[in-house]
């Protein structure tokens, strides 16, 4: 068994909430752990493009392996458990007249001490939501985990 | 116009996901800010008994005025918009067979550097969800952000 | 072909609306209509109690035949449906830590011209939803229409 | 303190429920108020339009000041809410094949006694909800309240 | 009072679940039942089109009348319902990129021996729901039942 | 690659339809397969208890390793995805006065021809919900599906 030194949900949001001046020291400290993961910023109106944006970054950083459904479907539900923290009540965007800009961490990996626990994925969000007129907008996070 | 350092929200995940080393930090750095705060912990699988504790310690701290509607009412959505993203779906705990460890934060202050946009409050929640037997849980984290 | 004076959800909205001043003259209108009516009260932070208060005076005041479960069936969606209204988001009460005092009527006729589109339900909620501290609460509604 | 004559919540549904021979007399009863509000219509499959077309009229009738963000987000929750009521489980329309004709009101202004507490807004619709076609529709309505 | 030999939803769900080999037997059953009932197959990213394949059928094979708007009604909300189980969670689909390929039933008769429950109507749906890529998918169903 | 005769979820579904006379053969049909299954009842107006059922026959009958956290995550989520089917809406029984009696199935095997895509859970519930009084009740159906 080995020492868990920091929650993979906990990684994934540190990540997202990085700034310019922390973002190195995150992810020195991610290359540091045994989870890989990958980074990124997406904003749009359209939650299928948020979507689509995460599940092409964690495809193209080879988080998952986009040809075995199952990876993808760890990662979909992740994503849109993510999704319900940053829309807060209805999982939409441009139909109730609101745009995002998000970034966005893939966090894959064997949170639990036990290895027979197997590998986790965890999805997190952090950026603004409001009208789509800048400055109309406030913060929002979301955070999805699920078994991979 | 002041510059604002940081959101009102970020700083509220902060504090929740601040780990014994880190919290004397944040808690500095909330001191030096112009946000007032309250920080605790509840765990339950009882929602209403979450939403209690945190209605409790920001009227003891005086984040919020308990005499006010208007205070409590933005405290209260922001409360419920947090419980959004733990619960990810349904807003519901031990009905559905759950239960949650959570820090909470309640962050009080003018994120926006117009004067005329006034006080906002954030609710910040992270901590853990899962079955009502130990270990057989994961993190989850939500956020709520109102004006007040 | 009937000429239809106003709509069945207008006419179970304005009786829960109606004040003290008023509720005689929309008493009379309701008796003056081809629709059947009752009118009750009912506060609680359990939702059970709601929808139980709003079947029994159904029931006892012969708006709808408890002996029919197609009849019983249609009052209870339409119950559901106002429910949304007033909880906007969670239909649920005290497990989110507030409470409702509400004004209910159950409204039962024949809105249509056409004779055979039958009778239709109507179920209108008016009040106050709020933390369970008086004063606490702001007002809210909601109407559920079915065909019965 | 002051004496408050009716409701925020139930001046606005009164707005939309008052017929053509009832209007004229629910606006001097507004105009007699302390209350500010604005009345309009709209119709559409696009849940998008509708919240236009209410943030539209409440900023051009000056009832919300456009230029602060406190006070778009204020009525942008409570048109969400009031669309609670008029769908009643999805805030949906044309993704689940469905219009709507409404009528809005919005109102702001100080609905308690205590001076502190402040303006609120209130948002209220009333029409018909349905199929695409002429006549497969009935009523629904909505309220949503919040401070500001 | 006559005998009623299988539930109204039971024979709905095994029509979509029927097989090739099964489906002349299923339907053989239906013919000798007193219901009526339509069978078809829908497959789209827009929820607006599966509910619009389900109308059309029902309508085109007389199983209701869409001059009724109560018939209509009934089946609108039946296939929402329905609709609720094939999503579990938000009626959606395009939206948050995912895609079904539904068989689907629509039947109605009179299911309760008493006569004076008169007609039900039941929507039940079975297939795959899942990314739009080919084989990235997993079976999904959902059942509706409402008086008609 | 093996030959897939049938899905997962068809399986689970096929389990709770089966009647008195059919069981047998659909169990007969589950032995035969690489599937493991287990198959009970439940009945609640707790939903609590009706999530507890599920998952303390699933541990007794061995499908799932109750000392496993990512087996009973695989399962919990499946859960609520079958009651998501059953509730349409708001999962909840109790809260909102309705009953169930349910028969349910949990099944697991790996369902895709690709080895690599290794297990997957499937919920089925089947039966009645309604008001609690007996025969005001209709049936409705569940199904959740997960990776493990
Ligand atoms: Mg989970
Ligand atoms: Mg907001
Ligand atoms: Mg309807
Ligand atoms: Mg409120
Ligand atoms: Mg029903
Ligand atoms: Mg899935």
């Amino acid at each position: 068994m080995k020492k868990i030194d920091k929650g993979i949900g906990k990684s994934a949001l540190q990540l997202v909430l990085a700034n310019s001046d922390e973002i190195e020291e995150a992810e020195t400290h991610m290359k540091d752990s045994d989870f890989i993961y990958c980074l990124g910023k997406t904003g749009s109106m359209e939650l299928q493009k948020v979507v689509s944006a995460i599940e092409t970054a964690a495809k193209r950083n080879a988080v998952i392996d986009e040809e075995l459904y199952r990876e993808m479907h760890a990662l979909y539900h992740a994503i849109l458990e993510a999704l319900e923290g940053v829309t807060r009540g209805q999982v939409s965007l441009g139909d109730v007249m609101r745009t995002v800009g998000l970034r966005f961490s893939v966090v894959r990996g064997r949170p639990y001490e036990n290895e027979a626990e197997g590998e986790w994925i965890a999805v997190a969000l952090y950026g603004t939501i409001g009208a789509p007129i800048r400055g109309l907008e406030h913060e929002t996070t979301g955070l999805g985990i699920n078994h991979i």
